[in-house]
């Protein structure tokens, strides 16, 4: 037997060395939303943003079922036919992964590179969890409902199933769906078919995909995507504070049309419509504003749609020739607003430091 | 007016030096199929490979037409529902980008850093475009086809829609269509919509997305994606050869399970179904091997899949405890093999080394 030298593990710890293999690899299989999509209400599947830690699993639904068990009176065991004959709820979600935007801290942890595309809008339809976890009788004593789902690997040194856990009084919130299509179709393989998560509001990570079991339990769950990563913190040693929902986050789409390989956008002189979207997952989106060249002024923003999708802005420019940088930022109602530059934690996690795009506008030919 | 200095394209010409944000960018755009899908005889539209050359169109179906004209007798304008009234035909097709393993290559193209992930194989629905042809006339004098899409931008100081063309004969081919679906749905945006070309057997550069116009040229096409890019070649000033069809290339289902960080594969001891798909766009897939530390010995061969799609092959491996070294390659009907190091060229084209993957098999829990 040839032996191979194992390859060691990349610094995983935040690091100011150029981007490595190891982020290489994470950013080609797990997909950003690419920036003009911001021009859609709806996110098609194919560009939404994705995470799949492991690997896709491959479930057959036919065999597929869902275990509600734990600290509950009456155990259940679903088909997905059976989810499907309950009642059904299609709720418009955006959904941003926790780490958005972590390439662009310094120091920055070497993990998946966000940029700004860890983001996305869908129709998720689905049944509301709420009551089947009435039905199955969740313990008053019960503190966190686990939810698991089928990918497996490891992260950290620990080998686990993906697995995450909401307290319960969030979990029995009427907005939290057991999805089993997105935008009218059924899941896609990569978006956790049969039947995936979706929790309105928070950070991606909480939607666990390829759903297998969900669990009551009466101690506080302490699995290494609860407690290992998913954590405000300062250091590895600081335990830190839980990521749960969206900060407030404006986008816009890039304007005019691009360099291809350096992104720089190139418009013509005269009126330009700048838009985009807003959101927050602690508040509605009150206020949405663009500078150019560092001077804010406030966007106008379109009708709210449904209470978990993001908010369509807009902006009339009148764009002059040279060089100028764009930005644009959102306040919500409880008054929250965008840092103009990252505000730094160790994971990289909830990094919503305004977007800045720079532009060349040119005479029109 | 703020003065905001425009930065400087990164250095696209080969280098040695670490990945660059650059890279990272056109990564986050251009999305790789992971390799799990290679389980999957078909690639689900949002895991298929992606490369957007500028932006995602947005393009308006009603208002859409194709122009068929240049040296042709009767030029042609058609609608979306026009095309879709002819004749229709499905294709299974595997499409790779001409620039897959570019990251691979020492030094390397800095241009978008592909591992392994620049392919997919899709159903693709559409009219053949040779009777189209026909209809219009095409002059005996053409020389080639010249396909122009709706994606505008920059690229390598040339500012165009992204345009390709074909010689005639191969233009004429049956199996070259007008695709409208992808999979058996409409186009997703950014497949093409609402139609594309599907050149089988060729590179993905042919199959030109958001067609909006075809134009018979009786002197040879010289648009920057014909002669400023996928080229094989040794230098800037080489004009090099043009890229056109696959070379012959395998790839395999990386075994057991990931570490989230490094993607190194954890297998436990005992028989392992190694498995993949193979295609060559010049020939039958004849023949898949697979070397285990270095030692090759045959896989056997799924049935063919139809003439454009790949084919799956499959190997049963004692795995025993260690590290272990897993390599496939493939052979085809006109003898061509892969190389075992990557094949330099100046622009980073046709890399089809041979995939190694490193696993650690442990014995069994």
């Amino acid at each position: 037997m040839k032996t191979v030298p194992r390859p060691q593990p990349g610094p995983a710890l935040p690091a100011e060395v150029p981007l490595t293999a190891e982020e290489l690899q994470l950013a080609s299989r797990n997909h950003a939303m690419p920036l003009e999509m911001l021009g859609r209400d709806r996110t098609p599947a194919g560009m939404h943003y994705l995470v799949v830690h492991f690997d896709v699993p491959a479930i057959d639904a036919g065999s597929w079922r869902l275990r509600i068990g734990g600290a509950v009176r009456r155990p259940l065991e679903l088909t997905l036919a059976e989810l499907q004959a309950r009642e059904q709820r299609t709720l418009a979600v955006t959904l941003e992964c926790a780490g958005n935007g972590r390439s662009l801290i310094h120091p920055r942890p070497i993990s998946q590179p966000w940029i700004h595309g860890g983001i996305g809008t869908a129709e998720w339809t689905g049944t509301p969890l709420a009551p089947l976890l009435a039905e199955a009788g969740v313990d008053p004593e019960a503190m966190d409902i686990v939810f698991t789902g089928a990918d497996h690997g490891l992260q950290g040194g620990v080998e686990h199933d993906y697995a995450r856990s909401l307290p319960v009084a969030e979990a029995m919130s009427p907005d939290v769906l057991l999805a089993y299509a997105m935008n009218g179709a059924p899941l896609p393989p990569q978006h956790g078919f049969p039947v995936r998560l979706v929790v309105p509001g928070w950070y991606g990570m909480a939607s666990v995909k390829w759903l297998t079991g969900i669990e009551a339990v009466t101690e506080p769950f302490e699995g290494f995507q609860q407690i290992g990563s998913y954590r405000y913190k300062r250091s590895e040693a600081d335990r830190g504070e839980p990521v749960t929902r969206m900060k407030v986050r404006a986008l816009m789409v890039p304007p005019g049309f691009p360099d291809f390989l350096t992104r720089h956008r190139v418009v013509e002189a005269g009126p330009v419509l700048l838009h985009g979207r807003a959101w927050s997952g602690r508040a509605p989106v009150q206020q949405v504003q663009v500078a150019v060249d560092g001077a804010w002024a406030d966007a106008e923003l379109d009708a709210a749609d449904g209470e978990f999708a993001w908010r369509g802005w807009s902006f009339h420019w009148q764009a002059t020739p040279g060089e100028h940088e764009l930005m644009c930022r959102a306040m919500d109602a409880l008054g929250q607003v965008q840092p103009l530059e990252p505000e730094w934690n160790y994971l990289g996690m909830g990094n919503n430091a305004v977007q800045k795009v720079a532009v060349t506008v040119r005479t029109p030919r």
